[in-house]
């Protein structure tokens, strides 16, 4: 039988992170352990998303919940134990993906391989994370950042839209930034008509794809869009579960997973293994978490077609280490588990 | 690097085996075996169906075709090599699938843990395993055949059709088996009117689901039959791999996937996992194969619906020892791997 411990760690980004609702310089997240009867202990991180009504008390509060169910099982016995969780618990994915996390990273440590390992990948298969660049107070802070990004050696830049100047952004984006690949993510705020309007700019600046123009449950406007496109759409806030893959088949060209919004390592292999039967383009992104989560995703790259992994490369102070980017390349770690240590 | 040996095994079934498209009582299946840099051995069997092609000759000369990308790989790269084998040799998914399940039963060894429990399952939550009754050549033949399945305690039997003596055989199938759990599966032999016709007989012979009623291709008509039939509809030829299941929503009520079809146990999970976010029933199926590849599959019970796993109960000279079926009760080894040794 397992102990389950939590603790909240507070992380700062090194600039205020803003997106189309909203942002914040600090952030709360929950570090899970859990320690089995020998003393292994597996670490997983939950990251709650405001969007999704959580917060590091919500998180709390729905451990708590789950606690009787984490601590009567076997740790081995993964499978059963997330399906208990998501019967007592449907919504709080953030705090289910915590204790997900944990128990593949105990398994890990208990069979002495990496989570890659285990899961029989390569990690020289992942394809390189993009850079977030998010919405900037002005002009010569964007140019700032992108300069910062593109001196880090990032190739691959997301550019957060959804504001007043979206068609200045992107313009001023591509200017600093003439050899990356570029991606865009709306977050959501676009009318099917403002995305229309959007997408010859975004074609001409060699823009990759859209994330998320249109609020989540605007599916039929996404399909409208869609066909209409040049650009690969790709759904995000409209995509939490392999479910919703399936309810996404013929709307959009692809997905972005996130561990945060699926609770669930295996959640996520499912929903890659959805989209792909459906030939859609699947990646990963993440919230501002610290390495610990991202490195949870990481491990998942292999399988990936894009990888948005940057947020533990935002914080100052991010008190874990594990899966690191270099000039956007994803390095795995080679120890057991998730392979993440307290700095 | 590993090393790649092959070895043709003769079993023969108790009973002739005899289905809508023909049979026989001998059967020649390849075992698989990779033998590691430090002499770890993984076994996997690949049966091949003469229906995709293939006999134990065509496996062989495939596994030849393979030797290359097999010999050349690391172990534990698994994702890499099932991906090269698929590019390099497309069909032949029996001979891939023997491959699939030596590296996972490499794996499982090098690790000290059987694969169940490497991919997180728990065996109690398989469920029990159908025993089919072949076509029999006479009515006393069936009626012995029913018995001895009942006096063995199998709770469910699956019952062939796609003769010209249906009504006759799941009748008679009732009348010697009151109490068991019935399925029967026609093998692609009927027309969309001989299904309907057959329907009311079966529903009120509470049959729990009709398999394949229609030819493979035929996905039109297995809709047809499905919008208009109260039982549900399971599709096995017309499912081979996940992007199939795709093809499949919205046509069938499930499908029934199988190792020598799909080629590989990771396909198999893909296969579950987008069947799954479609709502659908999954089982799995076999082939006359020994316990060698029964136990492979059986590895996947924890995340089926129904399993029709008594492809090496119906030899008599199985040569492995694995997983066991007992009144229908699958019980899984406990050895690391697959846990399957020679008799």
């Amino acid at each position: 039988m397992m102990r389950l411990k939590t603790e909240v760690v507070t992380v700062h980004t090194t600039h205020p992170f803003v997106i189309a609702r909203g942002g914040s310089s600090e952030w709360r997240v929950v570090w899970v352990r859990l320690i089995d009867e020998d003393g292994v202990e597996g670490w997983g991180e939950a990251a709650p998303s405001r969007f999704y009504g959580e917060t590091a008390d919500t998180v709390l509060a729905a451990l708590e919940r789950l606690r009787a169910i984490i601590e009567g099982a076997h740790a081995s016995d993964i499978e059963l134990i997330e399906s208990a969780m998501v019967t007592t618990l449907r919504f709080n994915a953030a705090a289910r993906c915590g204790v997900s996390a944990a128990l593949h990273d105990l398994q890990g440590k208990r069979l002495g391989v990496p989570l890659w390992k285990l899961w029989g990948l390569t990690p020289s298969a992942s394809p390189r994370s993009s850079f977030t660049i998010a919405i900037a107070a002005d002009e010569d802070t964007l140019r700032a950042r992108v300069r910062e990004a593109v001196a880090a050696g990032y190739p691959i830049l997301k550019v957060k839209l959804g504001s007043d100047r979206d068609r200045r952004i992107i313009q001023l984006v591509r200017d600093e930034a003439p050899d990356a690949i570029l991606r865009v993510d709306a977050n959501a705020a676009w009318t099917p008509k403002q995305t229309l309007a959007m997408a010859p700019l975004l074609t001409e600046l060699c823009v990759e794809f859209i994330e998320q123009p249109l609020p989540p449950t605007d599916i039929d406007g996404l399909r409208f869009v869609r066909d209409r496109c040049d650009l690969p759409i790709v759904a995000d806030e409209s995509c939490l579960v392999a479910t919703d893959v399936a309810k996404l088949v013929g709307v959009v060209d692809g997905v972005n997973l996130k561990l945060a919004k699926c609770g669930s390592l295996r959640e996520a292999l499912r929903i890659i293994h959805t989209a792909r039967a459906h030939g859609m383009l699947v990646m990963a992104g993440c919230m501002i978490e610290t390495s610990l989560g991202i490195t949870a995703a990481a491990h998942l790259g292999p399988l990936l077609d894009a990888v948005d992994l940057d947020g533990a490369a935002l914080l100052r102070d991010d008190p874990f280490v594990g899966a690191t980017i270099t000039n956007g390349v994803v390095t795995l770690p080679t120890a057991p588990g998730l392979g993440v240590t307290r700095r």
